[in-house]
């Protein structure tokens, strides 16, 4: 039995979402026992339309509700100990939960998760990964928002910790892994990546296959598995792609709706155009995972739907089934390892 | 008359795209005479194609051709005043030709056009300004790509240059200019950006409306008429956003030659389909401006055809026009007075 805590109160919606969500999830994978955490008087009548999930979960009574427009420091002080999202958080740390899922602000949840659950050890700082869709199927990208700017050795964990994501999520034995840069030549762009290149390709892991430098366009061709960057930039790709995909479907709704005829040739064609809709579904890729705490926890988009918000559980449910967590400490440990005995190598080079 | 330098030996194709562009530039902007550069034995014989180009212009020879792939210490160590893509640039220099348009590769055109214009009095580091499709029509977005990182003063020239080209571009009195962050929040992104905000809030500048922080969904939304970022990341959500464009376009291929009725649903519904093309012809906006050098320089897409290399100079003919380098020169003349009229109301209270 997988357990997940969900706070129940985060996003845009609420319960009316979140309840929703864990019922479809349920309905799906049906080894999930749900622990929830909101407000009683908002939550109990939306539980109560769902009595499957009610009998497959238990629900703790919590006095605060973090807001979507509230400063990570600020939630931090009016929450901690006593908001639904530090409460799922905290079921996480506790083993009471295996993950918790939230779809309140990025900024707090990413705070109190720092908190309560700490950092890895030998991971500085932490990532959130994405699952982007492609013409092959799904990458994994990373950093998409959790910290400005990274080094070349951030970059590095990242690139083992989006490794040991893919392995879990994709089941392949060895994933490809890029960095993101403005060209695939060695010299080009910022001394950061270079360097982190450096590291991969010395490194010469078997645990990811390092692929090399893509760029912005390789994203969505779906050239590597997993996609490497720091978080600024790696934010601002994604709500490009994003607002892309929104722009070129108001085209098309103007354009098929402009006449007779296109209206028309809409209504014939409309299999293929919700195959497309379908493929390019926010929702089916909903679902940030928090990289480099020692927790699971995933990130829902605040504006989503039950739908949206069942494919948010699943990543969480398929981290923990794939066991996440085990993958990145023994990556990282292998790559530490590798590096110390580099290291005594090179001692032995010195002192001998 | 405007006199436009071509690099006609540049991009993929040479001069059959090159000239084949001249030429249907001319059909559009018949007083423009243009100065064509490239290898007399390739040249010439395409240029009899065209009487019309082959009577408003004048050919000169040169020996050496930029490679696409060659790196730009290469080029100008190659290529110094003996190359087609140096004498068109040179061609700027002495007045000859009033802009130079090439499709050669990007690198190598930067570091040429740096050597032989160098930079405006006052701009530290150039930018290249490209033009975005927008919801709205369309937008300009800089730097795309010709330097990696900038500082705060550099995100600041960058906003008041882009401002002068949208100007001289779309013929508004006052665009809004945007800085690309993470959040429209004050307190969010990278320090460089925070600061160019205080700054560009702070000058209330008449030249330009600064809208605030943008994000990158903002920018197919059109919501600004500038967005300005540096270019490490301006280049990767450019080539994010074509890489999702190709995408959606492959999917909507597939699913239309999925079934008859959607095959048949297309053919009704062509017309649409076009328009959207149009709408996202990456040929109509090609033309990326080098901005902060001493004179115009325009960057064509390697890859184009005849019809994009048109689009191309007719930027650079719009920018010749409008007076662009004219509209830099007294923006950041007024921000550099403004600037100095507060150090002296500081210094007073200094020594008063």
């Amino acid at each position: 039995m997988i357990k997940i805590a969900v706070d129940a109160m985060g996003g845009d919606f609420g319960p009316e979402v979140t309840l929703a969500g864990a019922d479809k999830a349920l309905e799906r994978q049906p080894d999930i026992y749900f622990l929830l955490y909101g407000q009683e008087e908002i939550c109990r009548p939306v539980l109560e339309k769902y009595p499957r999930l009610k009998d497959k979960s238990v629900f703790h009574h919590c006095d605060v509700a973090i807001r979507m427009d509230e400063k990570p420091s600020q939630a931090l002080r009016r929450g901690r100990s006593t908001s639904s999202m530090w409460l799922a958080i905290e079921a996480v740390k506790t083993g009471e939960a295996h993950a918790a899922v939230s779809a309140g602000n990025t900024g707090a949840l990413m705070a109190m998760s720092k908190f309560c659950l700490r950092m890895m050890a030998g991971v500085e700082r932490p990532a959130i990964a994405g699952i982007w869709p492609t013409l092959k199927g799904e990458s994994i990208v990373l950093d998409i928002g959790a910290t400005i700017g990274a080094d070349a050795n951030q970059l590095l964990d990242f690139s083992l910790m989006g490794g040991a994501m893919a392995r879990a999520l994709f089941e392949v034995a060895r994933p490809t892994v890029g960095l993101l840069n403005v060209g695939v030549e060695e010299i080009k762009g910022q001394e950061e990546v270079k360097e982190a290149g450096r590291l991969l390709r010395e490194a010469n892991l078997d645990t990811i296959d390092y692929f090399g430098f893509v760029e912005g366009d390789d994203l969505g061709k779906g050239t590597v598995d997993v996609v490497v960057t720091e978080g600024f930039t790696g934010n601002i790709a994604l709500k490009a792609a994003e607002g892309t995909a929104r722009q070129i479907a108001e085209y098309l709704k103007m354009a098929m709706s402009r006449s007779w005829l296109s209206k028309l040739g809409y209504i014939l064609a409309k299999g293929a155009f919700d195959r497309i809709r379908e493929k390019m579904d926010p929702r089916k890729v909903n679902g940030g995972v928090f990289l480099g705490l020692t927790g699971i926890v995933i990130k829902s988009h605040g504006g989503t739907d039950g739908e949206g918000y069942a494919a948010a559980i699943k990543v969480g449910y398929d981290m923990v089934r794939n066991g996440l967590l085990e993958k990145i400490e023994a990556d990282l440990k292998k790559y530490k390892d590798l590096h110390l005995e580099e290291q005594a190598t090179q001692d032995d080079k010195a002192t001998g």
